[in-house]
């Protein structure tokens, strides 16, 4: 099985895609997860799109495709998703009729913030009924002042997350093989 | 009186676009919109922002602070605010206890789809919450079906839409004049 | 399979007990609908609850626990959910750990107002994100303008809407099959 | 200036009542805050109040109509409004042209969970935009882990929460002042 891993940050030192690797390694036997960066997308414009989705639209898209499932780790700005990551989903969602997020299975998760990006959750599952992309309930994650959990060097270091993240990702891997 | 008019689009041929053009017809005397573009700016990264805003950016809350209010017009990408708009929010966010958006005075309206951009205007209510924005409540503006309510030259069309906008533009004056 | 139809409103005429009906007639072979009325429920009142569920919170528990699915018909009070179905969804919520709402497969439907209940439902689903409760995505079903939907005697005289609800019958039973 | 108090919970030692308790000892010279119960509301029905308010939906509304502000505390269930407090609103909203809630400067806070009611505070919010009621911005006041910040005999023992309080107190008579 095969998990595409999205981080919607584009700084070095992420928490969030920290996050991400820190998932890749408390991963089910058999799963692997794959990162895919969104930095070299361009700002969703319907022009551009209307003369071809450009090289790395079409390879987000492809990416999505491929992947068995999603597991999207979002930071939380001014209490919503950061305009990077919902411009990635925006390009992906098009056209609606044949979008690869369509009945995508996906696990969300978020590092930052006093509530451990809590509202950007709740934006992402309400963006998410409308591609139909099959967003997990439970458990869910919320690293909440995450400076706290991590080392220097950008690795895990709180027990208490690791396990949270470790029973994330199989019930991802299982609500994977159950809804596809 | 003068308010910044941001449109969350970047098609030539936007419905918002157009609802701004149509807004700037039927404002109160003594008011003006300028509508800034957010075409130039790049995706926030918190690298770029530590090694200094970029011109764009630094137009862009130079824009807000100038301004007395906003009208921001959003579509509806996928039940939410559309990338674009959002990115732009999250520069002008920036840093908080400085950003250009804390009591700023502002509308909210829409076009587009089913509902008129509801969904994704309370999700830009509740970004404005954290920024301090003083959105004002009421009067509404949600332009469901935009494609029926202009023509081909994309001028308005429909008269209870324009006057729903002149009202909004009116009690914005006013919640302006009171909330400064 | 056994679906529980909850309408969230008291009125004797509710459109949303209409719509509960109209579904009735429409579900695929082999499965049941039971409505299951919300005006014995009292307050939830952790007192009351600490002293015992009353009657009618049980009686409400079990037909959760006996059904194989939820169907949610919500009217939309204020753009939110209606203070009488959140009262039954509080008390079905508890305790957590044994509620009858976890893992349980729901649809969410709804009639009236403007966009059709449209922000009482991102509520609910918001709200069954943490009971667990496995909402599915899609389709939506919103009656806007349900007057022009319903004959005096509140039978469904749209077609749209009936082939509407028909399709979210028949997702919701393979859904149900699907997570169950 | 007189602020109408509501706590939504009906439990006898709920931290929202204490909460408000608590409040009412640290406004600003010249405002008194007086606590309503919302134990005595009937659930709202359309049949109920077609056949003429009941005395304690006319007494609510009164209450409300004759504060300059409202201060609601609010617990957070299953992520959303409790039921109890939803059911207030939804009689107070009655009939929109009307609702002593119009034009109504408030105040939200709350005590519970681990985000401290922010996603009940959130609904409530987007409740409020259709009531036309003026909520103010910031400063938000969310208090999480309750239990550790009131003693046994529910005085607040916390005195960075007492000083949130206190300022959230202070905005609202000044936000009051300017938006009546």
């Amino acid at each position: 099985m095969r998990i595409l891993g999205i981080a919607g940050s584009l700084r070095e030192s992420s928490y969030n895609r920290a996050l991400l690797r820190a998932a890749r390694e408390l991963l089910p036997e058999g799963v692997e997860l794959v990162e895919h960066d969104l930095r070299d997308l361009p700002f969703y414009d319907g022009d551009v799109e209307a003369a071809g989705d450009p090289d790395s639209v079409v390879a987000f898209k492809e990416a999505i495709r491929d992947a068995d499932a999603l597991l999207i780790a979002t930071p939380e700005y001014n209490r919503g998703v950061p305009g990077v990551l919902k411009n990635a989903i925006d390009w992906a969602s098009r056209p609606p009729a044949t979008s690869p997020l369509r009945g995508k299975p996906a696990g969300i998760i978020g590092a930052g913030g006093m509530s451990g990006t809590m509202r950007a959750q709740y934006h992402l599952r309400q963006i998410f009924v409308f591609t139909n992309t099959l967003v997990m309930q439970q458990p869910e994650v919320f690293v909440a002042r995450a400076a706290e959990r991590f080392d220097s060097n950008l690795a895990l270091t709180d027990d208490a997350i690791r396990e949270a993240l470790r029973k994330h990702a199989a019930a991802l891997a299982a609500w994977t093989r159950k809804v596809k």
